[in-house]
C-alpha cells in the first residue's frame, strides 16, 4: 500500500470518483480547486482542499509542496506552470507526464505524435484561421472537412464541420475568430465510435480495458456499452491492440482514454486519448474487477495494476445532462432508474444544474444484452431533452428507442440481439425446427431462427459461425437432415456450443442417416446431438446451458421439469378415473 | 428520488458506507458522532456531524429537529430516547421502528418475541446470575450450556460457554458478576453458520438477499462466502423464507441481518437479528445489484426496494481485524489484495488500530469457486493473528486455508469444489471417460471424477443429480454403455445441461445400443450426445458450456482449435516432405 499523498489539478465528477476510491485505499488527496461547490470538495472530508486556480503557478506549487505525486482531473492546465513545479519540487512526481499533456491538449501536435508513432490516423492538416488557407486545405481533404480548435476542445466545443466554402466565414467566427489556432481533418464517415481505458504503470506496462461502444448525442457522450457487440470478431482485439500501442508512445504514468473511431470500411483510426479518467470508463465502478479511478491511483504511486475484466456479461452507462436550471427533469430518470433491477444512480452533487452539463449519470449491469436493453428502454423513455422543437425530439427519442432498446419482436420473429441463433439447412425443416422456438419464447430466452446451408451457402455458414460469439450469441441449435454437415460444420468454425438436431429428411434411412451424420464428430469438436427430430429438447438444452451462468434460469427449468411431473400425474389420474378402456392417448 | 435528510445514530464503519452509498444518491445525512475520528465522519464532507453522544437525549431531539428521517448504524441506543424523540417530533419518522429495537437489543426479548412468531429457535430460558439458578437451567436444557448477556453483546463479548457447573462462578464473573441481566440457550452444535439480509420496505414487504455462510474466528465475523454452496437443494430456500418471515413479525422498514445456524440434522435456527446494515452484508457492494446500504435507504425513505440479485458468479468477503496497535500487518494483506484479481481493499480510515477492531475488509468477487477460492489463498496466507503461541497458530492457519482455499489437486485426483462432474456407470468405463479429464485438467477447469451406476446404485443417482447445482456443479458428465440409463436419468433429476457419452460396452451392437439409448430422450429431457467413445468431445462441449460465461475460457477454446488446425497442417507438410509411401498413420 502507499502512504504517498496525491494531488490532483481539477474539481469535477472525475475528482470526486477518484476521491471516493482513494478513500477505500485510505490514500490522502489535496485537491487544487477553483469553487467552493465543486463536486470533488463536496463528497470527502478525508481528501483536502486548495481554492484557486489549476492555471496558477504560486497554487500549484502551493499543492505539490503538499503532496508526493501530482495528477490530474483535465488535460487543459498550465503545463509550463507543470514544469516549473517540477524543477522546485524534484521529489514531487507528476502523472501523466507534464511532457505527455503538452503533448495531448494541442490536438495538433497530439495527431501528429500519433502519425510520428504509425498510429492508424485519419488525413489531417494544419490550417490558418483565414479563407484562403481553408480553401487550400480543402482542395487537399475535399468537403466536408472538419475544422478543429487545437487546444481547449472537448464535448464538441471547438469542432465545425464546413459542409461548404461558402460557410467558411461562419466557420472562422464559430472557431474563435482567428484568435485560436485551428487544424483540419479529412471527413471520414464512421459507422460506430469505440474507447478503450488503457492504464500505462511508471514502469511503462499497460493494460487494456474491453473496447466499449461510446455513442454522442449532440457531441456529448451519451451512452457507453460494454462490452461492443460487432460482426467483426477480430475487431475487439485491433482496437485494444491500437489503444495500447498509443498508450505506450506517451511518457508517464496515467489512465488515457483513447478514442477511436469505426469506418464503413471495417478499419479503425484514432480520434483523440485523454490522458485522465474518461466519461467512457465510468462503468467501470460496477462493470470490472477494478474501477478505472482505482487503476489510475495505482499507476501513479506504482501499485500493482488491477484486473481489467468485467465481472458481469453486459453494461450500459447513461449520461445524465443537464436540459435547464432544473435538476427536475434529471431526478425524474433517477426516480426511474431505482425501480429498474441492476440500475447504479451516480449524482455529482453540482449545487446548480445547467443546460449541457453533467449532473450525474446511471450504470446498468444485466446478465445479457437483451435484459440490459430492456432494463434500460425506460430510462430512455424518460430522458429529458433540451428545449427546442418538441416533436422531433419526440421523433429522435423513438427512433433512438427503437435503435438501441428494441422491443423484444413477437414469439414467430427473430431478435435483433439474439442469445440462441437456430438454423436449419433448408426450409423444408422448419415445421420440425418451429418447436425449438417456441420453448425459447416460452422461457423469455431473445433467438434469431435463418436458413443457412451448409452444402448451398458455405460462405453464408462460415461468416455466420466466425461471428457469433461477436455478435453475442451464446449457444447455437442447427437442424439438418440427410448428410447433415451443418451442425458439425458450424462447430469447426466456433468455439460456442453448438446442439445439433437429426432431422428426419427422407423416408429411406429414418433419419439415422442425420442422427450419424451429427453425432460421430471427430475428436476434438463436439456437437451436442439431441433425438431425431427433436428440437424440443434441443431448445431445452439451450436453456441449461445458458441457466449455467443465470440462476434464475435455472430456477424457471425446474420449474419447467415440476410442470410436465405434474402433467403425468394428471394423466394418471384421468387413466384412474375413466378407466383404461375409455382412455385416449394424444400423440405428440 | 428523495429530498428527505437523513439523520444516523452511530460513527463506525456501517456509517460510512450508508454515506457513500446517500452521496451516490444525493441524500443529505447527519451523523451523531462521539468522537471527532469517527469513520464515517472522516469520510464524506456532503454529509453533516453532530458531536454527542447517540444515548444523550438532548443530542438525540437535535439530531432530529434537522431530518426527516432517523435510522440507526447500531442497535445499542436509548430507545426511551427515541420514543420521546417520536413524542416530541412527531413529524419525524423513526426507522427501524424503535419498538424494534426495543425488542432486538434485548436478546431475551428478542427471542420471545420470534418465539411468539412460531420462528425456528434453539431452546433458551431465562436465568438469573446466580449458582442456583444457572444450576436450575442446565437441568432443563443440559451441559454445556450457552450463557448470554441480553442486552450490549455483540462480536461474541457477553457470551460465556459454560461446560461444567464447576465453572458457575467464573461465568458469572465474566458476564458483569451479577450487573447485567442474563439468559441461556441449549448448546447447538452447528456445521455451518448462515445469514440472510432481508429488506422490509415502509409499506411492510420484504426482499431477501442470497443466504451466505459465515465464517466467525475468536467470535468476530472473520469470511462471508457469497451464494452459500450446498448438498441440500431445498437449504437455500428454506433458509431464505425463514429470514424473511422473522423479519416480517417487526415494525418499520429498515435492512436486517439475520443469522442463522444450520445444525447438524439439516435443521436451520435463528441465532440473531440486527435492524441496520451487517457485516455480512458488506459483499453486496461488489456482488450484488443493489447494496445493502443502497437499499436500507431505499426502505428507511420509502423508495423501491431494489434488485437483490447477484450480479457475479461468486464472492467473499475478508474482515481486516486489528492484531495490535499497529496496521502495518493489515497492509501487509492489502498490499497483497492489490495483486489479486476482483480484490476490493475498503479500509475505514480509522485514525488508531486495536487488537480486536474492524479495521476493513475485502471483497473478492469471481467466475466461479474455485476461482474465488484460488483467489483467497494468497489472503489467508498472509492474515495477521494475534500476537500468542505462534506454533498453533500457523497450524490453524494452514487448516483454514486447507478447509477453505484447498489447493486444485493433481489432475488425476478431484477437485473439493468442482464445476463439471464426470461420472459413468461402471469402472470399466474408466478407460473411455478417462480423456475426458485430461481435457479439463488441460483447460484448468476443476472437475470431479466418480462412479453412480443408473441401475446398481439409483439412490446415489438421485441424490447426486438433485444436489448436483447446489454443490456449485455447472455441467455433468455421464457416460454409460448397453442400456445406458444414466445420463437420461441425470438429465430427469436435475436441470443442469447433461452430456452424454455412449460406451461401446459389448462388440454386439457396436456401441449403436448406447448410442441410442443415450440419444433418443423423450421430448422435454434432453441429452447433449456426442459420438461412440468420445468422451474428449464431452469435456470439450462441457469447456464451450462454460465459456458462455466466461470469455477467457472461448479464448482459450479457440486458441485450441487454431492448434488442432496447426497440428493438421504440420500433417500435410509431412505428407508433402516423405510422399505419401512413406507416411506412417498414427491411430488414435
Amino acid at each position: 500500500m502507499s502512504d504517498q499523498i496525491v494531488g490532483v489539478l481539477g474539481r469535477g465528477q472525475l475528482g470526486r470518483m477518484l476521491a471516493s476510491a482513494a478513500s477505500l485505499l485510505d490514500i490522502q488527496i489535496v485537491f487544487l480547486n477553483v469553487s467552493e461547490d465543486a463536486p470533488a470538495k463536496q463528497a470527502f472530508a478525508s481528501s483536502k482542499h486548495i481554492d484557486g486556480s489549476f492555471k496558477d503557478l504560486q497554487k500549484i506549487s502551493e499543492l505539490a509542496s503538499k503532496v508526493d505525486v501530482l495528477t490530474v482531473e483535465i488535460e487543459h492546465v498550465d503545463v509550463d506552470a507543470l514544469d516549473a513545479v517540477k524543477r522546485s519540487h524534484p521529489g514531487v512526481k507528476i502523472y501523466p507526464a507534464p511532457e505527455t499533456i503538452r503533448i495531448i491538449q494541442d490536438k495538433f501536435l497530439q495527431k501528429e505524435h500519433l502519425n510520428k508513432h504509425s498510429c492508424p490516423l485519419g488525413e489531417f492538416m494544419s490550417v490558418d484561421p483565414t479563407p484562403g488557407s481553408i480553401k487550400f486545405v480543402t482542395e487537399k481533404l475535399g468537403l466536408p472537412l472538419m475544422l478543429k480548435s487545437r487546444t481547449q476542445a472537448y464535448d464538441g466545443r471547438g469542432n465545425f464541420l464546413l459542409r461548404s466554402l461558402s460557410d467558411t466565414g461562419k466557420a472562422i467566427e464559430a472557431l474563435g475568430s482567428g484568435s485560436r489556432p485551428l487544424y483540419a481533418e479529412k471527413y471520414l464517415p464512421f459507422t460506430k465510435e469505440l474507447t478503450v481505458m488503457v492504464v500505462r504503470s511508471t514502469s511503462g506496462e499497460v493494460a487494456s480495458y474491453p473496447v466499449v461502444e461510446t455513442v454522442h448525442k449532440d457531441n456529448i457522450c451519451h451512452l457507453v456499452f460494454a462490452p461492443l457487440r460487432t460482426t467483426d470478431t477480430a475487431l475487439c482485439k485491433h482496437a485494444e491492440t491500437i489503444a495500447r500501442n498509443a498508450v505506450k508512445t506517451f511518457e508517464g504514468a496515467s489512465i488515457f482514454g483513447v478514442e477511436m473511431f469505426l469506418l464503413e470500411d471495417g478499419t479503425i483510426t484514432i480520434n483523440e486519448i485523454a490522458p485522465r479518467p474518461h466519461n467512457s470508463g465510468h462503468y467501470t465502478i460496477e462493470a470490472c474487477e477494478t474501477s478505472q479511478y482505482s487503476n489510475h491511483l495505482r499507476s501513479i504511486l506504482s501499485l500493482p495494476i488491477g484486473s481489467t475484466s468485467l465481472k458481469v456479461p453486459a453494461s450500459v452507462m447513461l449520461n445524465l445532462i443537464g436540459v435547464s436550471d432544473s435538476m427536475e427533469p434529471i431526478k425524474v430518470v433517477c426516480s426511474k432508474a431505482l425501480e429498474v433491477a441492476g440500475a447504479s444512480i451516480h449524482l455529482y452533487g453540482k449545487k446548480d444544474c445547467r443546460n449541457g452539463w453533467k449532473m450525474g449519470h446511471i450504470t446498468l449491469v444485466a446478465p445479457s444484452d437483451t435484459e440490459l436493453r430492456d432494463r434500460l428502454r425506460p430510462l430512455l423513455q424518460v430522458l429529458p431533452s433540451p428545449e427546442s422543437s418538441a416533436v422531433n425530439q419526440e421523433k429522435d427519442r423513438q427512433n433512438e428507442i427503437a435503435l438501441y432498446t428494441p422491443q423484444r419482436p413477437s414469439p414467430t420473429h427473430s431478435h435483433p440481439q439474439p442469445l440462441i441463433s437456430i438454423i436449419m439447412g433448408s426450409d423444408s425443416d422448419l415445421p420440425t425446427m418451429l418447436p425449438a422456438s417456441q420453448i425459447l419464447a416460452r422461457f423469455s430466452i431473445p433467438y434469431k431462427l435463418t436458413i443457412v446451408s451448409a452444402h448451398r451457402t458455405p460462405a453464408c455458414l462460415y461468416s455466420f459461425a466466425e461471428s457469433a460469439s461477436a455478435r453475442g450469441v451464446k449457444v447455437i441449435i442447427a437442424g439438418a437432415g440427410g448428410a447433415a454437415h451443418l451442425p458439425g460444420m458450424v462447430a469447426a468454425i466456433t468455439g460456442l456450443p453448438v446442439i445439433g438436431v437429426p432431422v428426419r429428411s427422407s423416408t429411406a434411412l429414418d433419419g439415422v442417416d442425420s442422427l450419424y451424420s451429427i453425432v460421430q464428430m471427430p475428436r476434438g469438436i463436439p456437437v451436442a446431438t439431441v433425438a431425431i427430430n427433436n428440437s424440443t429438447n434441443a431448445a431445452l438444452l439451450a436453456v441449461r446451458i445458458l441457466s449455467t451462468s443465470d440462476p434464475r434460469l435455472l430456477i424457471k427449468m425446474e420449474e419447467y421439469m415440476k410442470e410436465m411431473e405434474g402433467e403425468v400425474i394428471g394423466k394418471v389420474d384421468r387413466i384412474e378415473q375413466s378407466g383404461w378402456g375409455n382412455y385416449e392417448v394424444k400423440k405428440h
